[in-house]
């Protein structure tokens, strides 16, 4: 088999054989399919596609270039093992709540996170805002963590999917990263090494979202769930809005903060939507019958501090300690120039300044500041008074100034009044 | 600038920005665009297509990526210069005829060939049939040859388009090799730094060609027309059989040697076509008015010897002592096992056999042996006698008895009468 013959095929818009894609994705971890030429096969599935077939084919070759998580209780103490990913947005610190939520519904959360990604946070850098927590376990140290209290939240090791890992690498600077296939593919290989046995997806669309249409972000969806079902994960999706941010802050230490308040049995999307996303999962997996027999359990889970209790021992077992609210930077009112209604967030300048004010990183490795961060005071279509804090800055007092004029053009406020978004749009793959 | 930028518009189907192209080129050159991120824009165009623009401005961004051939006679003593290029086919030897009876004709003729590719035989492996000729010359020794000749047939140096020769080495690789517009640039750059007045491409379409049907030959044929003359060369083409070899040779001394014939005025396709091209190029340059003019001054010079003597001029100007005819391997006569008309020829199967036979080269760098060869005994649409030789083999005898089955398998006699092929399909860009 000859990888250029493999790329005049697709090229020419056939598609691959399980054989031939296992040929390319080996020979690529072997060194035997050069980086050049598996970037031109990227480029070659970005115009081309691939049908569900490859793609489960590309997930799995691509799981098995590296290992799985074992399992780690003794046979017949085994629980489910569930898990949530979300495409990524503003504010989403919905994985803060739902690992150690799940874990006290009879399910395990292996929760392979990742780290900040352009102007979205990632859920690792924002448990670092606890002092002494580590994200770097070894897969023995995660299994030990999972078997004491069924759920972890660590980044992934060299070992996890490690053909994806160097298809990411090279995909982001070959311009191959917007493939539905491509993407399917690099977030299933990974959540099948975690040995789940069902995926919830948090499919974000909206301004503020990867998939900014509904119809492109009803595409990836359908596509992880037909995908993860091939491949053998059972898979469901909720869409959700990400025209502005979820919940009230963006940040690291602020959004910690907030994921507390939830588990200590605030109101707002972000229990809303983790309730959601969780009884999904419980249904899949068969611990609860119905929706709403599963919400009604975590509800009551959270409200009676079971909830709040498991992301402690969580915390604790990853070698955090937890002292709330976490310190934030000063803070700086924004305030509203006008009375109206709130009509549109910008979220590429909102996540934009939380990056630049070191909230997030330009380039890999840069050091990350957990302190700084937004507050939001109100979600599209609620009325707002003149003069009423909008959004609140907490960064060094010398970039105040300049960030609370970019912050301030980064609301819209309209004299008639708007609509209220609704937080899941659809539900899919039930 | 960012390289990934630019990949993701024109995977997109957007045309690139003259900036752009310019951008890529260079920082392929200098490094700073990874032959990861070139092979995905090679994909990305060979989905996509480049318009005639963007063709012109990759093929002079290729050019400038090296040196331009100076002129070599001083001013006043100028004649243009003018080349012929042939997309490759089986016994394509014209170049070794067109070269010398061009400059015959008021014309520098500074022709930079190539090697055999795959099934092709490559001019320079031809020349290296004659004792002592030299192929790689300097820029200044080419020079003085078209000084004091009018003609050469070098290969190309290091500085001859540099962008050309990296980008065309990845496409190899990558299953991007088939592209129009890329094609298209690659040829033209290296036309281009020759510093021609005009060109005349041999396009040829059939089994034994790279565009095997004539509407992806002329799409070829007009891209170069338009795109050579937006980039500075005027380009005209012709376009030509190669359902069966051209002339009545395959192989290196024995392409030589027919050569050779034809220059001492010997009739045939190769004296028709070679006429043709000049003709073409004589009247492009107007060192003649018509075609048919120029068509009796070339006849002439053939028939008169002049031909030959530049010939001969040239050979020795490169170091080359011709003896005719070259000594071949010994002969195996192939004969028709039963009567008819000549049908079809497999030219994958006949320009395999010389390369298998070591005529060729499987990878680069094999040592060539250049006595091997096949002759071939009619044209399509012939009548053949039973018993009658239809090829005869060159070859080392242990080889013979294979050969002579598989090639006697490669020529289709057919019982009922079969047509004559022209040897011209069209004349495009007049």
């Amino acid at each position: 088999m000859l990888a250029t013959t493999l790329l005049v095929k697709k090229r020419d818009g056939h598609a691959l054989t399980d054989d031939e894609i296992r040929f390319l994705v080996d020979g690529f971890c072997s060194g035997e399919v050069a980086d050049y030429q598996m970037s031109a096969l990227a480029m070659a599935i970005c115009v081309r596609g691939m049908d569900d077939r490859e793609t489960a084919t590309l997930t799995r070759a691509m799981l098995e270039s590296g290992d799985r998580l074992p399992r780690s209780r003794s046979a017949g103490q085994e629980r489910p093992r569930v898990d949530k990913h979300s495409t990524g947005g503003l504010g989403d610190k919905i994985s803060l709540v739902l690992a150690p939520l799940l874990s006290t519904c009879d399910v395990d959360v292996p929760m392979i996170s990742g780290r900040g990604l352009g102007i979205t946070g990632g859920t690792l850098d924002k448990l670092e805002s606890i002092e002494g927590l580590q994200t770097q376990l070894t897969t023995d140290q995660s299994s030990k963590v999972l078997r004491d209290v069924g759920a972890f939240i660590v980044g992934a090791t060299e070992r996890i999917a490690p053909a994806d890992r160097n298809l990411y690498a090279l995909r982001d600077v070959t311009g191959t990263v917007e493939s539905v296939p491509l993407i399917t593919a690099s977030i299933l290989s990974k959540k099948l090494a975690a040995n789940l046995d069902a995926l919830v997806m948090d499919v974000k669309t909206g301004g503020g979202a990867f998939m900014q249409t509904p119809a492109q972000a009803t595409e990836l969806a359908e596509s992880l769930i037909r995908v993860g079902r091939q491949a053998g994960l059972p898979t469901t999706a909720l869409l959700t809005d990400m025209d502005q941010p979820l919940g009230r802050t963006i940040g690291n230490a602020i959004e910690v903060n907030e994921a507390v308040e939830v588990l200590g049995g605030a109101g707002g999307e972000v229990r809303d939507l983790t309730i959601e996303l969780c009884a999904d999962l419980l249904v899949q997996v068969e611990v609860e019958t119905t929706l709403d027999q599963a919400r009604g359990r975590l509800a009551a889970m959270i409200d009676g501090g079971r909830a709040m209790e498991q992301f402690e021992r969580m915390i604790q077992a990853q070698g955090g300690r937890l002292e709330c609210p976490i310190d934030l930077a000063p803070r700086t009112e924004i305030r509203a120039g006008g009375g109206g209604f709130l009509a549109r967030y910008d979220c590429a300048v909102m996540g934009g300044a939380v990056v630049a004010l070191g909230g997030g990183r330009r380039k890999k490795g840069d050091p990350i500041d957990h302190r700084v961060g937004i507050q939001v005071h109100g979600r599209i279509g609620d009325q707002i008074e003149k003069g009423q804090p909008i959004l609140t800055l907490f960064c060094h007092p010398s970039q105040a100034t300049e960030y609370v004029s970019v912050l301030g053009a980064a609301v819209e406020i309209s004299e008639s009044p708007t609509e209220h978004h609704p937080l899941i749009l659809a539900r899919l793959g039930n």
